[in-house]
């Protein structure tokens, strides 16, 4: 691989469009020169405003679509409508063509998956792809999956997640074993879900290489850090999501209104400022923006649709690590490694 | 129903056992002096303790049992070693035979569930119990179930959910119809799950007089408190109350870390102490502890089991409040108008 990256990118994706993903590509551009962009939008909306980033203008190449998916939009009816001729759907192409490393989306979740899934078709081994998460712990970051592209996941399919999983956080990460827990529930008479049961006996017999599995985990885990992966079925993993960031607008908004009731609070407020500074940029979600889509013969980005510049740019850092780490060579290695594993206990249990 | 309320309590259950209940159930009775106690526990362990709270001795009737069920016990092998005989049973017995309104465990969850179901048997129109739980949230409390007592749900059991936690909030809080959210994945393509869906149309088309059914909710509407009632099936409510009791704990450790850095930032913290202390209340999870088993015929609560004195009051105060308020005869009532509803429906459909 060169030295340089390029990312593609659908202009017109997000509540903001072309504004907060050009500044964000413009922001990640000057963190990473080597960067390169392809461009897919419309080019009454997009031109007016790359001329105001003339850096990025010089490093990107521009190509007007027609048709713009909306937030809105039914995937299905994206699909439909936007095959082939959408921002978002060439954008998603360029990584299939080889033109562009990874695709970086704002834009509407159900219709990127469709598309993605769509145009780049699922790695082999790979029954369904999955949407993985980067979580802020307290000891530092994990990667939670599947966050919302499917409901419901049988064993095996848990097992794929827990192997690709493993692979990003080799890739996200810098170390070679990363842990995997399966999310699962502790009241003891129900003791969770036969897929989830299954896939833990499979993952401990495989003992793979590849990642250390460490047994169940529950909610309270994602937040203490206890695995570097943690797998789920999407359903769930979307509700684990939503709910904590929920749980840390709901705390910020205490933490403010506390801050205000009477002057004694307001100037321990002033003076703790700089704590206050570096509280609110642990808890800033747009330093974790970006969900990757995986499983798919190329990587997608997802990012949040109401993010800024800010958060475009982490998005597009995320996407630049994935790619520049070979994400889709270490999933497909891992992928290998695992379906001999299997092989093998499979003989041994026929034996 | 007399002033007096009875509860009888597992004096054995929980990580502390007699220390902290009958702690708890001094707390609880200074605050509602009408209250009347059935303890059962073993009288070695019992007896020394209890004679260190006299006014609490002088309202209560000690039953000594040979049998306690341990935290770790499996729920199986709880209910053969200590069905009839141990304190647990004993406790929820009591409520069968009429001699307490209420019973409160701090023991362990699953074998609880067991003892209850197997003694109590579920009310008519109900198949399944759910644990419901009290949700702080920006704007007040929230009721979530089912928090963990099974795993998966179908349509006909989210709709009865929904009756049950919309009768306990009307219990619980002083309002007639409290409105009611089925919690859901906001994915678009995915769009939840069928018996989420299935149920949503149900609570729709029957349109009840004891609550207004809001439609779906996501994760993050649990802080934020959009409706009184979220239903869900029991792995993603665990999964979500967990992530939440996790996300708390996180964030209240980057608080502390962040003004304990610097003395300007430990000088703030000292002069907005009483800020501090209203967030720390705020987020005192005791104060909301207690889940009530729902669907049986008589009330149980669930303590947490490492909760304190302080905690187990709160519990024992939930209890008495949904004795005090006839939680039961409001589920009944309302199962039997829902059932009258439904077979209007379904004569609808018919024509």
């Amino acid at each position: 691989m060169s030295d340089t990256l390029t990312v593609s990118l659908d202009v017109m994706g997000g509540d903001n469009g072309p504004e907060t993903v050009l500044h964000g590509a413009d922001i990640a551009l000057l963190r990473n020169p080597s960067l390169r962009f392809e461009l897919f939008g419309e080019d009454a909306a997009v031109s007016p405003i790359l001329d105001k980033y003339p850096k990025l203008k010089a490093k990107s190449t521009f190509h007007g679509c027609e048709v713009s998916i909306a937030m809105d939009d039914k995937p299905s009816a994206a699909l439909r409508r936007g095959r082939y001729k959408s921002g978002m759907w060439q954008a998603i192409d360029a990584v299939k063509s080889g033109s562009a490393d990874v695709c970086i989306s704002a834009g509407n979740t159900g219709a990127l998956m469709a598309m993605s899934k769509f145009c780049l078709r699922t790695q082999p081994g790979i029954t369904r792809p999955a949407m993985a998460a980067i979580w802020p712990t307290a000891s530092g970051e994990s990667i939670v999956l599947d966050v919302g592209a499917n409901v419901g996941a049988d064993a095996d399919q848990l097992v794929e997640f827990s192997v690709m999983g493993a692979a990003m956080a080799r890739a996200l990460f810098d170390f070679d074993r990363p842990s995997v827990g399966l999310l699962n529930i502790g009241v003891e008479e129900v003791k969770g879900v036969e897929a989830v049961r299954e896939a833990g006996a499979l993952l401990k017999e495989a003992s793979l290489e590849t990642m250390k599995y460490h047994g169940f985990v529950e909610g309270d885990d994602l937040g203490k850090g206890t695995v570097d992966v943690v797998v789920t079925e999407g359903f769930a993993g979307n509700i684990a999501l939503k709910t904590a960031e929920g749980t840390a607008k709901q705390i910020g908004g205490y933490l403010r209104a506390a801050m205000n009731r009477t002057w004694l609070a307001k100037l321990g407020y002033i003076l703790a400022r700089d704590a206050f500074e570096q509280l609110r940029e642990k808890m800033d979600p747009r330093k974790v923006n970006g969900a990757v889509l995986l499983g798919l013969n190329g990587v997608v980005i997802k990012s949040h649709g109401g993010t800024d510049g800010e958060g475009f740019a982490a998005a597009i850092q995320l996407g630049h690590d994935m790619a520049k780490n070979q994400l889709m060579k270490k999933i497909d290695t891992d992928l290998q490694d695992f379906a001999e594993v299997r092989i093998q206990l499979e003989k041994m249990i026929e034996i």
